[in-house]
């Protein structure tokens, strides 16, 4: 089977040259994937000279959503965005998913208007893979809503555990929900109603999982509203960061200093591989229906091909049919309580 | 000046052992503090053998607060636990300050009841010090309150900068509240408002930051309500505490990798020490009328020495005068909009 991924190559800081390059690369690496590389077709094509790959096609498309548009206005008045065009290259079943690099919340809106919501999913969140102690951890919602209800965060449970279910082959995996203390009693209602809905989901529910907790991998995959949950992962950029370049002056410090730090190196370097947040790249779009892999705005090749790849594995393993069957299972069950 | 400080010896995971010793220490080290060691007589002297200092006293109280006690129990039934007679001291004039090591919610709630809130705060907020590129800020609450009102929140950054204006002798700290954009159009609609209020309130406000702006050092106070700051803070602790084991056991993966490990070890030592969390124990109870520092329950006597630091430095500044002028000065600008 051969799957198709479409890419908006407009998208993020460095468009095509990150982009086009990446999806170039991907092919190259993967037999079983097809690229339409949409965009402004001048500015693509000179990425593309050395190859000429029949898995590699161009889809002109004339206008280009900025970093900093307002999504409404982008959805109103950018009908042939780069970033639109791939989506409806996913609407009309030309391609299996879409990846941007672009705008996050114009994605969101034009995902939403295009593609239309999972039935039995009322709104779409960003899920994003964190390394952890254990492996990693799929944690939804990342920031497209600020404000949920219990209702919703049982709707992420769902479609984050058949996302895993998907991916990973794993029948159960364990679903817990973001808190502040891990006895019960803690929290705010919408926590504690959600928790008590995903406790009667049917779902290998764990309980609350406090912010630590995400990092010593106390569940596959951890649920929670999206201002906690972009706040906690852009506090864990932020601090790992500051890590970093508080370790890099330190080896710089002296002559003395920086003989150690080659000497280290290789053991620095393995660490750094192992943390890399460039493997984790590509937050999806859960809940619509259609395959969308947010990449991150700054995103280089290698980062931008962990999205791509990310975006052909949902395609390949039929995560939105596995959301879709598992929410209808789900949906009896409600009506009756 | 002598300043007075009431520790509550029998809280936190290791007790007298570790909160005595720290006490020993420090007055051993500070000849302007005295301390009031509050807790079992007979479990507290056997770490006091050595000293006969005049700046330590004791004060025997029969009962202790289990760290997994329900803090509305501890406030009904443990009138005479360590806890609460060392607020008690604070209360009545006998110590300055208090510090303990023991259960948050118990402490939150005891503190309440028995010290009341200043005049023109609603709520108590806790509030530590995070380090950061820059140096380091002031987070405030971390945990205490779970739904904040944009006027709560208003308040947390009225104390947050009377704290550091008093601590730090800096006129017109700067004062940013957390939220998952950089542009005012973001956030929910309590974060608006309140960011709002606060830039109408002569604060030095300088507007929203994101997660990952706590760690680049955006603003001295970074307000935030109890839920969002807790797991912010707590991820961070999980992500630090995953990335030094990671990076403990690349050095210790091979005879080879140890070796380099034993000549990398005084830089990486200068790294830890640099962000070693101990530095920066003691999260303070704002809002009280009498200085509560909370200290880790895991602490240590180096970091629950720094908690006693804490509450000793507080007093001295005279946070609570600063913050009652400063409140003062906002409720007529309030009354009038």
């Amino acid at each position: 089977m051969t799957v198709t991924v479409a890419i908006d190559c407009m998208g993020g800081d460095f468009g095509p040259a990150v982009t086009v390059r990446a999806a170039r690369d991907f092919v190259e690496n993967h037999d079983d994937v097809s690229v339409i590389l949409v965009g402004i077709e001048e500015k693509i094509s000179p990425f593309l000279a050395r190859s000429a790959d029949s898995r590699i096609a161009i889809h002109h498309a004339s206008e280009i959503v900025a970093m900093d548009e307002a999504p409404a206005l982008a959805l109103r008045n950018k009908k042939d965005s780069s970033m639109r065009v791939a989506i409806n290259l996913v609407k009309q079943g030309q391609a299996d998913a879409c990846v941007s690099a672009g705008n996050t919340g114009a994605l969101m809106a034009i995902s939403r208007f295009v593609l239309k919501m999972l039935p039995g999913i009322d709104r779409p969140a960003i899920c994003a893979i964190l390394p952890t102690a254990k492996g990693h951890s799929h944690v939804l919602d990342l920031g497209a809503n600020v404000d949920c209800s219990p209702e919703h965060l049982l709707q992420f449970g769902i479609m984050g555990a058949s996302l895993v279910a998907a991916m990973e082959h794993k029948d159960r995996p364990t679903v817990g929900i973001l808190n502040i203390g891990a006895e019960a009693i803690k929290g705010n209602d919408v926590v504690k109603r959600a928790a008590e809905l995903l406790r009667e989901s049917g779902l290998n529910f764990v309980g609350n999982v406090e912010g630590d907790g995400i990092y010593k991998g106390e569940a596959e995959v951890i649920v929670c509203d999206g201002f906690v949950g972009n706040v906690a992962l852009k506090a864990s950029e932020g601090l790992a960061q500051m890590l970093a370049t508080f370790l890099k002056r330190e080896f710089n410090r002296s002559l003395l200093t920086k003989l150690v730090a080659l000497i280290a190196l290789p053991v620095l370097n393995n660490f750094k591989k192992h943390v890399d947040h460039r493997r984790y790249n590509g937050a999806t779009l859960l809940g619509l229906k259609g395959i969308v892999v947010k990449s991150h705005g700054s995103a280089d090749v290698f980062s931008f091909a962990n999205a791509i790849e990310r975006a052909a594995e949902e395609a390949r393993t039929g995560v939105l049919s596995r959301i879709t069957e598992r929410v209808a299972l789900q949906q009896p069950l409600q009506e009756i309580a």
